[in-house]
């Protein structure tokens, strides 16, 4: 059974109503699976590379046929408008983002462009046309796995893009940020004078996988998010003495990986002093010199803190390295620390949360609020304008992994939301 | 100021007596300093290399000048013999190595083979013949940096190495076992056929700098090994589940690190239960996938676990093995473990110590014992032959490593105590 026959294996098709259809979207997304498919079945469709731009192209014709006008700006943005009944009006934008992390699923991304676009394909069908203007979009290099950042599509249409931050920037073959964009036929100087001119736009909504469990253990399809966590990222190095692991008593060391051990074991108690929301984690760690018979003279790690509220995200922070200097001071270790990046949590209006709340129980689904503990597209552009967010379920909550899995129903379900909230966003 | 200069700027002169020159015996480490020397000026001869044969070349050579006639065994054993009034009794050997570790020091191994062929010099010098043969001895491939092995050239000569073990490795650059040996023109055939007539050795005395702190801080030239401690190794991993840290809240993780840290931490607690001189060290952790903002699904890491009695070094590893299992239990973390080594502690005879103190004393020294806390071709030989060791100061306790120092003085100070003993061996 492929991909496509796997989607439409348990697809409920009473879904497919007022101009929707299963099949299109599940051909869609198989369509784009094949695009830089992994020997595990993955995606491999790292920002701005041939992958990514051969389904933003596959995507652009879809666009074209369901009758969008579509352009594309500096960052490799991409946009299919409808113009609706008033041109003038700002637009509603809807979408994600088609890159993925190195084999990485099918549905991280896509399915928030695919949902948008067959919100469109359901207007065509039916003859609906919107009072404003309705745009779907691509963010280009949303997962950052080509220069360890990420967000740089969104960014740059908010205008938030930097030179200072991105020229530097080396990607993972070891070419400069300048010659990447050049490879794909973008240039620099667009890349920074792609700021929409934000009055043109109404608001943001993206669709995409929760990436966690708790729509499939709440057992319903889609959920309301109520903040995006914005992560702070620490990078802290241990650094003690490296000797001979033989010939050194255990009295007379200065092991850098004990004292990171204990570290790692008690940052995880943290999180629950702030908020129930937070979370720690120590994801990388790298020893050395690695020896098996070698005490670890230096400890490199990174600390991954999160929660929806600025004030308890920061207070644990604030603990996490409160935590490393006093295990360091007892273990006789030193401790250098840099943040590498501190983004700010996004709040979702209760405004947005109410439209949404009234599309999901008019398809009769149980409103579910959850928070997003990952960075979304709709968390950048949530810094100047407002956003809404519909997780889709997804299988044990697995995702960055050939594994990601949402049933075809439950993300035709989020296509008749965000199909509701389109039409009655200004009722 | 070159190595050979470093080496005599502190050196007491008042030790240049008896035929012994530390003139000779600095220029003949600085000249081995050459072979394979990094841009870190450390030394780089792995085991079979042809740096390793040229450094044994150079060797050869002047055990020639010095009297001694040579011989090459099948595993590259370079064997310099002085026969003796008596060259039908067992001979004492002398020697140590001449690989190093990857960008290593210059002293670990090559003093050991220099001292003894510094005392040979000594006695040509001063016509002094010894009653029993004395063999200078070089043995191949100590380090194991190639095969991530050892001993190869040791356990060649006592018959222990065996083609189960070592045909299967594949070295560093991905080439066979019988390649490596082929390329620098020996054969698999001749390296299995070079056990020696055990009967025609009497013993192994080995100098070789401590690679810890303990003589230095006891401010002593000189040591008397104890015993060599037998290591056990242990790959154990650690199996939770990977997931996305800004989407899994805390207490829903099955995160191996956290399980892991907690074991790293805790091992060290272990040793002093059941002895003062035990050691065990997380020396190597691997965490996969090793990203900012995934939740570690697996962690492998070692465990070295050492003493120099093997019923406190098995108790140790029993202790290890069921702490991992008690914490693995506790986090829902599997746990998979596997014992890659586990040599035998080998104890020196007290016949053997005591020889040794009459020498050290003899020379003004105070006796210090101390055991060996790394393995060294002596705890191999070992096996089946009386062995004695003699460690010097080595500077701040660092090796494998191109800071690895010991003083001039010191060095000579141990051809002194070996050259006493072994004149002194059958009185």
């Amino acid at each position: 059974m492929n991909f496509f026959e796997k989607l439409l294996s348990d697809y409920d098709f009473t879904l497919d109503k007022k101009g929707v259809s299963g099949k299109r979207l599940a051909s869609r997304l198989a369509a784009l699976s094949e695009i830089g498919l992994t020997p595990d079945n993955g995606s491999h469709r790292i920002g701005f590379s041939h992958e990514e731009k051969a389904a933003k192209d596959l995507v652009k014709q879809w666009m074209t046929e369901a009758g969008l006008t579509v352009t594309e700006d500096g960052a490799g943005n991409v946009f299919g408008r409808l113009n609706g009944n008033n041109p003038d009006l700002p637009a509603l934008l809807s979408g994600s983002h088609v890159d993925s992390v190195p084999n990485g699923g099918h549905f991280d991304g896509p399915l928030g462009v695919l949902a948008a676009l067959e919100v469109a394909e359901a207007w065509k069908q039916t003859g609906f046309v919107p009072e404003r203007p309705f745009e779907v979009v691509i963010f280009s290099d949303e997962e950052g796995a080509r220069f360890n950042g990420g967000f740089s599509g969104s960014s740059s249409m908010i205008g938030e893009a930097t030179r200072e931050e991105l020229l530097p920037k080396i990607d993972i073959h070891g070419d400069s940020f300048t010659k990447v964009l050049e490879d794909i036929g973008l240039s620099v100087d667009d890349f920074f004078n792609s700021k929409r001119d934000l009055k043109q736009l109404e608001a943001f909504v993206e669709i995409h996988i929760e990436q966690g469990k708790r729509l499939e253990r709440a057992g319903v399809p889609v959920g309301i998010v109520t903040g995006i966590a914005g992560p702070c990222w620490l990078i802290m190095t241990f650094t003690g003495s490296a000797g001979h692991a033989g010939n050194t008593p255990m009295d007379d060391r200065r092991d850098a990986l004990v004292a990171a051990s204990q570290f790692i074991y008690e940052v995880q108690a943290l999180p629950a002093q702030v908020s129930s929301s937070a979370v720690a984690t120590v994801g990388k760690v790298d020893v050395l010199p690695n020896g098996v018979n070698v005490i670890p003279g230096e400890v490199r790690l990174t600390v991954d803190i999160r929660d929806i509220k600025k004030e308890t995200r920061d207070q644990l922070v604030d603990l996490v390295i409160e935590k490393a200097k006093a295990i360091t001071e007892e273990h006789g270790i030193e401790l250098q620390f840099e943040e590498t990046l501190r983004e700010a949590p996004v709040p979702i209006s209760k405004d947005m949360r109410q439209k949404l709340e009234k599309s999901v129980i008019a398809q009769g689904i149980e409103p579910v609020y959850l928070p997003s503990g990952a960075g979304h597209d709709s968390m950048i552009v949530g810094h100047v304008l407002p956003v809404a967010m519909i997780f889709v379920q997804s299988k044990d909550g697995i995702s960055h992994n050939p594994a990601e899995w949402s049933s075809l129903s439950d993300c035709v379900q989020s296509v008749h939301v965000l199909k509701d909230f389109l039409e009655g966003y200004d009722r």
